[in-house]
């Protein structure tokens, strides 16, 4: 992307977006609403989305929230091995995807998969690759933090070559490991996060230690950003973004005993275009990365929206109604101009 | 190590500890005079020790603050590259080890050393080789959080070769590589501190993320600490203990940009006598490791002291005088039944 003064993106969308509940959810969703088309809307509440009706009152909602923003919740289910092959055409309609969580790995996920047995698993998952429904992966072993993630690929792998028709969704990849397995298999698909774009573990622990960039998958290492930064930059056909923007109160992000999670939903756009524009990538990179790409992997048709971003300088709010985001009090790049719908 | 009721040490030692200045070192001096014949202080003050005179007043004021507890504090010089032999032949007496800093590295370490040319250093580091003046060195390089140390090794093995008889402490190590360095060299020798040899980058940011576990170095993989383990648990006779315990108030800590540093003097003995008994190993290997091969690396005879442990559970203070100690609240095995003297 050569350096422009201004850039407009098209029906951007979040492929990977907590908006949490209640009052959180009420704080924080207008950060997404104002400058995307849409998001996938993850479903680890407490208790987690794992019903028709919870999915349609959690999207009412959301909807209640952005007020009369022109955003669209992509839903999903929080995956339970036991779902039939009946509930999920019932439900099919109302959501876009369901996500699995291995049991324990990340915030409210007690619930989730503890092994990965493929006959166990093959009723729902056969179902779900005929209904055209995704599966997104949080892809984390217990093992070691910084090897979580590399472990878990051997797990895409078993699931890839037993469900072929399935769509499987990395979400938020962090290592090099997962990028080579993205190739190796045809129904294996990723998103990437804006901060695992931009810092390692060395941003969160090299110097002082920094809450406010500590994630599950934890930023791994530069020769991992690399392959992440390249997938990105070109635009491979297979990746998406999703943010994986997760607000959580400041007290408990600087408190002893942080919360994993950054909070990008405002700053992502900017900083993706910042990022693109240092590495001159084509802006129609950039536009694939941010909503084609998820265009024809999910198959969806998001709302019309135009986000125009200006380069001029944007210091970051030091909060977000009392949530700290990314890179706060400090000067980005690139500021939203403004935003058109239809 | 059975498990027994009842273990006396004799004189142990603290080779690798901060004791900071003015009301932090009035705070927690005390922590370390009670249970140790003695201390290695390290220099990085604000500005930082590096004359005759500031030793002595340091020293003084160190007196000053532990009353009148029968405790050795062995003071050491902030490493200068510019040392004369006729500065160090002055300053012999007042000095057990000089510690060099790689600059901008760590806590007040600013002034340190940018480049290690071996011909820049021949005059300060032969200078000390035939003055016995112990060289103790915080091996970290500027790369990457989790390689900084390893990539420090061929540093270690070039001053190592270049000044063979000179004495090099290799600082509170973390890696299987610094252990690996400590038998290649016969003039490489090592502290470990108590944490490293309870946790890993796990415990740090595995899940929530501990701001009182964040130090440099950061505590590294599984592999790692089974090295360090390894060599602490047979007593290897090139390793002692340093806690490195480092104190900082408790809002420096727990706020945004955590500063580095495990404060953990007060239950280091509690701690590593735990880890002996647990592992089996003697309490002969126990006794060495935290005293009777220090005594032998840097030539020193201790204050007399005995320090009784009893296996009755302790649970350790939420703070010190301000200062967040290891496994506050938490309960461990081992309590200081009593101290005895001369």
């Amino acid at each position: 992307m050569p350096a422009t003064q201004k850039i407009t993106l098209h029906n951007p969308l979040d492929m990977h977006l907590h908006l949490r509940d209640e009052e959180m959810l009420h704080n924080i969703a207008q950060s997404s609403a104002k400058s995307f088309s849409g998001a996938i809307v993850m479903p680890n509440l407490v208790p987690p989305v794992t019903t028709k009706e919870a999915v349609i009152a959690y999207r009412s909602r959301i909807k209640e929230a952005i007020d009369d923003e022109a955003f669209t919740p992509y839903m999903t289910l929080f995956f339970k091995p036991d779902y039939s092959r009946a509930f999920l055409e019932e439900v099919r309609d109302e959501i876009t995807a369901i996500k699995l969580y291995p049991a324990g790995i990340t915030t409210n996920s007690e619930g989730g998969v503890s092994g990965f047995d493929v006959e166990e698993l093959r009723e729902t998952l056969e179902a779900m690759a005929d209904l055209n429904i995704p599966l997104c992966v949080h892809g984390e072993t217990n093992g070691f933090v910084m090897d979580r993630e590399a472990e878990f690929v051997p797990i895409y792998e078993k699931l890839a070559k037993a469900f072929p028709k399935l769509k499987i969704i990395m979400e938020h990849i962090t290592t090099k490991e997962s990028v080579a397995a993205l190739d190796r298999y045809e129904n294996l698909y990723a998103t990437i996060t804006v901060h695992h774009l931009f810092i390692t573990l060395d941003d969160v622990a090299g110097g002082m230690l920094q809450p406010h960039l500590f994630c599950k998958p934890i930023a791994k290492r530069p020769e991992d950003r690399e392959a992440l930064l390249r997938v990105a930059l070109e635009a491979h056909p297979k990746v998406m973004f999703g943010s994986d923007s997760a607000p959580h109160p400041k007290h408990a992000k600087e408190n002893c005993g942080c919360a994993a999670g950054v909070f990008t939903a405002p700053v992502a756009l900017q900083l993706l275009t910042e990022l693109f524009e240092k590495h001159n990538a084509p802006i129609e990179n950039l536009q694939a990365f941010v909503s084609t790409n998820a265009q024809k992997i999910y198959g969806i048709t998001p709302l019309q929206k135009s986000v125009t971003l200006i380069k001029e300088p944007f210091v970051v709010p030091a909060e977000y109604n009392g949530v700290v985001p990314m890179f706060a009090g400090e000067e980005i790049a690139y500021s939203i101009e403004e935003v058109n719908v239809g």
